[in-house]
């Protein structure tokens, strides 16, 4: 078959630990099912600032560019959180959505059975939930207009929020496509009782809502959607916003589930290119230790497989493989209730591996 | 003593419900400690448009510019929600806090101790959480300017996030001061890896911290303090944040200690002058049935003797009342585990007073 070209960036902090794992699962998926794949590395964020003095080099771009679907750590750090604007980990990550026309965020949050009781939530209201949260990521007050000036009460900070019609529709267009396949349900959450954007929003969602007749649509302002989380999470379904309040109710949902550690994600954009990780970050108090959870970024590479790749049997293999390994009660410490018996990253990959 | 005016709006919904019964508590405060209130009525928000053809009537504004504190029920529901915005009992809203100058919007979120099941978090996980988030409330996304215009990729709208130093350092050091009443503790919450005004906020927050070296000050991302406020509740003190943030975290909050039917909000601009109200909305669907829990209006004015009056005797008297009620085991529905031992909105006005 094909050869698929696969970006990988490692990245800082327990980036490089939990993708090494990640990468035998690849090796793996070729020698069980004759796939092949060209793996390039390429330097990204702090690690990128410290060798090439920027956190999004040229080459990492072209590399990202010339594959298929891109498979990413973690970025970031204390080390460079004070650095200027540009020579921030963060605005690589910003760089790369833009670049990459990566305009939509898909972050499940689903419960792990054997996490069920890791959640700061009761059992009992948790049962059930399996959203996925839709976030529009290249547009909104992320990347407007950023200004200072003087004005008549000293100095001055602004953002500019905007969104046009086609960059509204073809995220909406996509979160009810996907809520066709999952359970039917869209809530598209906004501020329309005082933004405009939100307003606009509002707007597109009713517009084209017709041609998706089979799914059921809310409105859910974003003040009321941060509560509804915590009241009824097992009630929602998909949930579509734009990019600053996805980046918040994202990161709710998925703490809510107190899976954090297993949750992976994918950033997409026009046709079958994509960027997958884990939703953890670079933890760097513990990098290098082993000690780090490899198995959101492994199903990361599930999800690269099921939604760049088409080869649900990989995919399947590899979720299989990790609910297995979970059921068998091995647990890297972050999931470890008994500390003392945690197995280390790359003991849960190799388990995760054997068990393909 | 002097008499102190107070600017009654019932609005809408159970408004006019929970009004009353705090209203009856004003009373038995005159009774008890002499003082002497004086009391306007004034039409806002859904009944205003009705009644008015405006949600913010000049009267209404009159009414509170000449008094020296405003008790609010709650404004807004269905029947409004598609009117134009100018007759949409938000603006309404808006535009009372711009003319009132209330920058401040102080949230308080704590655990009743008879309410602690009612949460859906885990009682261990909730165990000591008591913070109060301080959202500007006159600036940002909010007040900017707005538009609709036609770009390149069809109509497009526009909000505009502004913030000077001004602004943010008045609430900022407002925050401070009441962290330095409480435990010293303050989460100052921003996005300034993406933000400009973040970048400003956080720049005003560490050049006024020396001003308050006893308070110990951290900076915390929203999308990281929206999964911080799961996963430790009972951490937070106080939290300082913009005007957008806080609507969505002090909902937030607010859901999680499962308390939401008994908590209490002010808004305050310079000197005393204050808005009091519940946290919770105006319910329409049990309005006019006797059914709404009065205690977070009752709150309220026990907030507003003392932030806005200094009377601290007749505060005490009102939330010991309160617990008296609460320990006696009365419950309006929203609270109560068996709905069929459930008492009136009015029963449980006339058992607080009764309790003063
Ligand atoms: C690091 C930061 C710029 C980023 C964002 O806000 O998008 C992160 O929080 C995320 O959600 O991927
Ligand atoms: C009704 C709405 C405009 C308002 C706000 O967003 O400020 C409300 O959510 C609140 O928090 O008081």
């Amino acid at each position: 078959s094909e050869v698929k070209k696969i970006a990988v960036i490692a990245g800082d902090g327990i980036g490089p630990e939990v993708v090494a794992e990640a990468e035998k699962v690849l090796k793996r998926t070729e020698e069980i099912f004759g796939y092949t794949f060209e793996t390039t590395h390429a330097l990204f964020g702090g690690i990128a600032i410290d060798q090439k003095g920027t956190p999004l080099p040229e080459e990492t771009l072209e590399v990202c560019q010339n594959a298929d679907a891109v498979l990413l750590g973690a970025v970031g750090g204390p080390k460079w959180d004070n650095n200027p604007k540009e020579l921030r980990p963060e605005t690589g990550l910003l760089g790369i959505r833009k670049a990459l026309g990566l305009f939509s965020n898909l972050r499940p949050a689903v419960v792990f059975d054997c996490l069920k009781d890791a959640s700061t939530l009761k059992p009992e209201v948790l049962e059930g939930t399996d959203l996925m949260v839709v976030r529009e990521l290249t547009g909104g007050i992320y990347f407007g207009d950023k200004l200072r000036r003087q004005g008549e009460h000293g100095e001055e900070a602004v953002d500019t929020c905007v969104y046009n019609v086609t960059e509204v529709e073809r995220i909406v267009r996509q979160a009810f496509e996907i809520a066709q396949k999952r359970k039917k349900r869209l809530a598209s959450v906004d501020k329309a009782n005082v933004l405009e954007t939100s307003r606009l929003w509002r707007e597109v969602v009713n517009r084209v809502a017709p041609d998706y007749p089979d799914v059921e649509v809310e409105h859910v302002l974003v003040d009321n959607c941060a509560m509804q989380l915590l009241r009824r999470p097992a009630s929602f379904d998909v949930i579509v916003t734009e990019n600053m309040f996805g980046d918040i109710l994202s990161d709710e949902a998925a703490m809510l589930t107190g899976s954090i550690g297993m949750l992976s994600s994918a950033s997409l954009g026009e046709g079958s290119f994509g960027l997958y990780e884990p939703v953890h970050g670079s933890a760097p108090d513990i990098a290098g230790q082993g000690a780090a959870n490899p198995i959101a970024t492994i199903l990361s590479v599930a999800l690269m497989f099921r939604m760049t790749f088409g080869y649900e049997d990989a995919a399947d293999a590899i979720e299989k493989a990790v609910a297995k390994v979970l059921d068998e009660g091995h647990r890297t410490s972050d999931i470890a209730v008994d500390k003392s018996q945690a197995i280390s990253t790359s003991a849960m990959g190799d388990l995760i591996v054997k068990n393909m």
